[in-house]
């Protein structure tokens, strides 16, 4: 298993779902974790131009949100997927970042996202939590939900692959 | 097949290829294609922000091009994965379109990207290709590009569907 | 929004959703939706060359189960990632299927899997959940367990596009 | 690099390429890889229930070859999108693992896959390429045709992640 880069967190896979196979808190091997994300986060010059702040963090989970801004738009003023994918990628990075050990770097493998609805609304929020932390590999969910008056849409959903680095 | 929206294209599939399977040129269907993705793109508010250029585009084909600048970076100073994205789903998008007929609008359905090595260079190229078109649905496969005085790194590969919009 | 293939259904998402943004249940359009996914599985000749069968179906849920074998594995004795997939695929599909109208047809556009550890295990279970039921796209994800005594073991994570046809 | 699992190949990308960037061919670390790909696959029992053959392995390339037959369908008769993937996923597998040195074993990381027209057809081939070896990772890409009569359809397209086990 430790080859597969899931390293042993699969041993307590079971013990950690409760009968609704929900996962359950993550144990942060960095009691730091999220001083260390906020400031990796400060280092992303591309939130800044975008706008998005870090609104949550936690072990295992991850939220970036973004007002709306009409620069930030496709041809049909809808935030671009681009943007949202970014969101995404961005919580989702530092949603397994949160779980690595202190000496860590993350960056992307891969992810895919799938597009539901068109992005329009006053502020953005994507949504991470990891669902298979592993020693070198970890997989990580999360949705992007539009935010207009009182209504709440989901707009895209990712699923990714971060790959920690030794730093 | 046509109820799987990829149209009659696949009929005339095997007549298009190559004997090494190679795509050959598409047929656009709207002979002022290269004008509609142009006026499409100028309306990418978020490629002015980026500061990302439509290079080229052909019958099925499209590519941006990308300068670096330090505010499009990730904690690393990359250029960010959101932004290689950016890139790829907007080359992918325009080369979908280009074999759309007049009366269409695009969106992408979904994306999934592989990146390959760091986002490092003066500047980057989205090169896309369309795959398989179809009357509603049309899948599109892209490279990313970076450019470092004489050489060149893939960054990333993305595999993509895009959906026509009547408009 | 209905050109995107989502029809109306974006229209009474929040309300549909309970304060932690799980979905609640959905609505099927055709009351004898179980039925017509029983018959629509039983057609699928490959399901009786793996030995899976579908254990449970709800108006956007669907579950498939497959007891090992071992003329089902990769070159390590595990089940192979090509059959772990096809039960999620299998799962997704009908689960998409459960919430069609009557006369519809179904079939994968596309989908994206993390294998998350190796298949081990005396049985298998893909259990599927609708995210996003469209009009015309629909997308669903889905994860396998493994099942060995007491322990269960998440193997897979799917995220899927599925079409309806018209039939 | 080399923390992204991509090893020192990034070094030689752009020597590998001719001016369209097409790849060209890979040099194996393993003078015996085609005989470690034939003893591995033989060891896939899957295989042989569904009657796939390795049809060619070379430095970075693998096709397997799938005749038809009627208990691999899904619910029309063609052959399901999961054996597809099955076929896609070996070749891609082993495409990755042509290239890796003597001592190594290989899985799948994760893969995408669209699925572009019925399988319909006398005999299918998956056909995979790497597009990026690594010492970790390894990117594939693979198409999937459908052979009937003169005539070939490209039904599937895989964008996959595979990685290398030590053993």
């Amino acid at each position: 298993m430790s080859s597969l880069g899931f390293g042993d967190s699969r041993r307590g896979l079971f013990s950690r779902r409760h009968p609704e196979n929900r996962p359950m808190a993550f144990e942060p091997r960095d009691p730091n974790y999220a001083q260390r994300v906020r400031d990796n986060f400060a280092r992303q010059t591309v939130m800044t131009l975008i706008g998005a702040e870090l609104t949550e963090v936690g072990p295992g989970t991850c939220t970036v949100r973004l007002p709306f801004r009409p620069d930030l738009c496709q041809q049909n003023g809808y935030v671009h997927a681009g943007i949202t994918t970014t969101l995404a990628d961005t919580a989702c990075g530092y949603a397994a970042f949160s779980l690595m050990p202190a000496d860590s770097g993350v960056v992307s493998v891969e992810f895919k996202i799938n597009l539901l609805a068109p992005a329009i609304g006053e502020a953005f929020e994507a949504r991470a939590r990891v669902d298979r932390p592993g020693r070198t590999l970890t997989v990580v969910r999360a949705e992007v939900l539009a935010f207009q008056g009182e209504r709440i849409t989901e707009v895209a959903l990712m699923q990714a692959t971060m790959i920690r680095l030794a730093v």
